[in-house]
């Protein structure tokens, strides 16, 4: 007989029932509040067209790297998963069958946030009520499937299920928002923006670079292999990103290195990064100016500059030779920010009109550089722990070692990051959840009062998040 | 209506009860134990003078950069909070004035540790009963205003009061100490001594370097541009410090690099740094082997050494240019020690007679490098969690990364380190508060016994650091 | 009169009720599961001989370099603790002195794992019911010096006693393994296997480098100054261990680098690090392309690969030229993976045939480099948490900092490291109550359930480490 699936009210919160009650109290008053998801990686193409997802293992296992990366550390293969590759095409697998070898697996999230994540909407999405492993792997699938079909899981009606306020998707420089056109044009209430991302055409050493230049140049009608002209065709862009919107740029480079080159440098070595001939070294510093250079425009424009460095990327050769990017294979990095970071805070640190949100994937930069950084410069605010630290430790780790030296006010709520639509809700509330324990504990050993947590837990929830997005 | 300021007699203490029980057990034996601070900041001539403090705002405000740190990093110019500038103004703003924004602020403190040292002082020191906020600035001032004209706040008076037994100050190797005299020589009780510091006279890239070793030539009466009259002269100064009760230096450097030249390279090299023309590996070459030689120094007269590396120094370019030094802008940074002191160590690491105490701002050295080191070396001891991590979290990461390598007798109890002279009872009682936290989870986790904590604690609030410094 | 000494059932588990019972009731579970040992350096002839232990100092004492680098950091020389020389001399201390220096001392390690292992054996093994101190340091050495001369006290019986199901020696590829022929010869049923350790033929630097290439030619009848011969005497060795039981191979390198050199090249190199002529970055080159062999071999043959880099060895010059290796100044240093292993698993990454567990001594990179490593490449598990961090604390951080990303079945239970033979059943139950402690944590967070729990505790006890090591 299949165990019971439950989820406890009071998951995550301390069992020491001082710290508890005051928990659930804190989570009473934010478990309700909107969902503002300034950071994200969602389709805009599902709230455009609003067609039923396809099956569950398209939904919950082919665009989940949380999920397909760990059942891959144990063997099994990315082909027995269906995964798509760089071509485009996947193994002809049968999704059932993918389903069954994810329930035969999914013992192996114990402890992780992906079960948390996934019970969440295996429970409050689906209504099922027995755990997922092999005996249950058929009653799962019909169950989920069948729900797909009906018009309540149609993309827009579970945005609207799930409170969310407003969703930021992220699109590339030379992205033409069509999808997010659509959405306004349908009249459907639902706000979903994007944010302006220009990796591509910044990082010489991505491997599409020449062609999104190219493309930048049509979009603009500017020559862009000159450097003026470039800079004017990203003003343009992020002109047309804000007039749908767009309240926010992101950066994800390698390293959080930034310079800043005389013009004269800047248009030679930019020259120089669009042949075939420079060197890593080269490429790294076009990138550390732009970011500079990017910060000017943010000035000038108003947008949110998001940096999130510190990815190394793709580094599985052979995985990514044959199914390419985002595929469970990048990794973090150890990352410095305070020789990185000081060409662009000499010139624009102190400029009030300047506002940048800082991530991290190397943990020991928290309390060693990033707070400290951000508990100075007017400029700098803290993103939310990222990726392979959004988990209950990770978030709790995020707060014990920031807060203490920049405060809550220098951080900006959280962020879900996902392109696992249906998880969204389930991210939010171990966020909420997380934050609860954490004001608790600050509680029950008289190091804030009640009233300081209630408006500390709704601005960490709520109020953080739209302020610093301009939301 | 204003909220009542309360400090609950368990702060800080868990709420579990078994734990909190052990806690209170602990810090009733240590709580009125005398003040024992053998690192510090505090101004001699505040106890040479014994001058009333001026108003609240030049007392609490301008001389802690804790708190003017946070204002501007939530955009509060320097100039609105009447910072001194390098040059010795500041701008005419009302210290009412000041104090009213700090109030208005002060909700940005919540959660870090300015919160319990100001709190503590408002409470224990000023008598005040309501929280601090914009509706009650001004109660605030007037009562501190009213209070510090009084006999009873006058600088002796609550040095005595603080039950403070001895208090370091730190002063340059060029420091004539004559408020030390001047409080010798005046007869009163209070036990406030120096440390000796030499960086402006070691460190090539100091601004003052030049003027400083011109100053302890005209001192020593020796010709300190040759290097063996300026080591002459640096011991001439030590036996100068020590006369007057001093029994530590104190070593601030970029990094904790130590290197062992021979006389004639050293000689050579400090005839190169005197020049305008070295580079930033030679004045770290310079710095790194007069570390060694001041350890060689320390054992001839047995001053115990202190080495505080990792500070990027004045990081916020425009703020040092306008600002000067010491103005909040100072971060941590990687630092590294078991290749930098090598050197020191492989020369001296043995000798019975060295006594060096390591501080460090990079928290992930505690139990990779510093309790490693410590736990076997002789002469290595660590000071207790400084600057950014002498903090409820940061004196627990401390405890629980070093204790299970160095135990708890390679470590020297706690500094204060600060310039903020009212805060300094309120931050002991935080530091005795946390290791009582600290032992009470190992006695309630029966690691250790209720016998053993009992005497842990008094030696970590008091006797570890009489020893360690020779007090 | 002495103090009692007493274990409390509940040691190292929480004082929260709550999360105290589900520790108990999985401690439970587990407490007496056999022990599997599968990497450690205990000493084969103890087993092989089975002769007595001499007495209590140099049973508990000088074997274990836990114990003296603690009492050497507080100034205690090695030479009144009866420390051997390189020269195999050593003090002619009585070792009942020894004893008493020891037990004078033995506060040092209050809150250190020494004190639990320690206090365990003394207890479990010799039956001792008071405190050691310096009142108590004779009864204690009668009492054990009187237990090892019976029979039950023999290494044969304690292994018994001990419940040790399998314990794998570490020996150099050189070694004829003859101590563990001679148990397999005795028809003793107690398994102990050894572990393929090749660092003393593969590391240039070595100081034993020259001479155990000559053993190794002289063993296989091959001229192991050909690469060629080199690799087929290392194939022909690897061989002849497993055909002694061995199923792992050891890797104690600097650092993790891992290089993929051509056949020519390798060639080249091998001949240059034979000369006297050869760069530090030579050397580290070739060590670096002998992991990426060694991994082949591992694909060929079987063997699990252990890597455990990152010991900066003989730090002390001066205690490394009188005393020698393994004598307590081995430090971590920070050390890096992702970088590192690139080659090797841009090789052999995604081979179901290879299995590597990977150790560290640099606790950043749980979350940011090795467990989402661990969490992607099929072919690597992580080792616990090792030496400086096999404490509660320590292990505790281990599991928050890699179980949210790479789950529980990337990791492969416990291993003991040790020589101390003595404290394996105490180093095994400290590692067993602490997953307890763990677990109990998120069961009582409502993260995990009872169910999940327990089978979680009898395979981080006993299961995981069988299944990694193929034991």
């Amino acid at each position: 007989m299949a165990s019971q699936l439950h989820l406890h009210p009071d998951r995550l919160f301390s069992s020491n029932p001082v710290e508890r009650d005051i928990a659930r109290t804190l989570y009473n008053d934010v478990k309700d509040l909107p969902i503002v998801s300034p950071h994200g990686h969602t389709d805009p193409a599902w709230f455009a067209l609003n067609e039923p997802f396809a099956n569950p293992t398209d939904l919950l296992i082919k665009p989940d790297h949380y999920v397909y990366r760990m059942l891959y550390s144990q063997g099994i293969r990315l082909d027995e998963l269906g995964i798509w590759r760089k071509d485009g095409s996947c193994s002809d697998v049968d999704p059932r069958e993918v389903w069954r070898t994810f329930a035969k697996y999914f013992y192996l999230f114990k402890g992780t946030p992906s079960s948390f994540w996934l019970n969440y909407v295996f429970v409050n999405t689906f209504g099922i009520e027995v755990k997922l492993d092999e005996s249950t792997a058929d009653h799962y699938y019909d169950i989920i499937n069948n729900a797909l079909k009906r018009p309540e899981f149609l993309p827009r009606a579970l945005f609207e299920q799930y409170n969310i306020e407003v969703i930021a998707t992220t699109e590339c420089a030379t992205d033409e928002l069509s999808y997010h056109q659509q959405i306004l044009d349908s009249g459907w209430k639902g706000k979903v923006i994007s944010a302006f991302r220009p990796d591509a055409v910044i990082d010489p050493e991505h491997e599409k670079f020449a062609t999104k230049l190219a493309k930048l140049s049509a979009l603009t009608d500017l020559d862009c292999t000159d450097y003026d002209n470039y800079l004017a065709a990203l003003r343009q862009r992020r002109a047309f990103f804000k007039t749908m919107g767009v309240t926010s740029t992101d950066h994800g480079h390698p390293t959080a290195a930034t310079a800043d080159l005389s013009h004269s440098e800047a248009k030679t070595l930019f020259a120089k990064v669009q042949s075939s001939h420079f060197t890593a070294d080269e490429a790294e510093l076009f990138r550390a100016h732009m970011l500079t250079v990017m910060a000017e425009m943010s000035i000038e424009d108003g947008l949110v500059m998001q940096i999130h460095p510190g990815a190394y990327r793709n580094h599985n050769k052979s995985v990514f030779e044959v199914y390419g990017r985002d595929k469970g294979a990048d990794v973090p990095s150890p990352t410095e920010y305070i020789q990185a970071l000081k060409p662009l805070l000499d010139k624009f640190g102190n400029n009030p009109n300047l506002n940048i949100i800082l991530f991290t994937l190397d943990e020991t930069v928290y309390s060693r550089e990033l707070a400290p950084l951000a508990g100075h410069y007017p400029c700098l605010k803290l993103g939310p722990s990222w990726w392979f630290h959004d988990s209950p430790e990770g978030m709790i780790r995020f707060r014990r070692q920031t807060t203490e030296t920049a405060g809550f006010y220098n951080t900006v709520g959280f962020n879900d990051d996902t392109r696992a639509f249906l998880s969204i809700p389930a991210r939010h509330d171990l966020a909420r959840r997380m934050d609860c324990v954490y004001l608790a504990e600050l509680v029950a050993r008289h190091y804030i009062d009640m009233d300081e947590a209630h408006g500390l837990a709704k601005d960490l929830a709520y109020n953080l998040a739209k302020r610093a997005y301009n939301l």
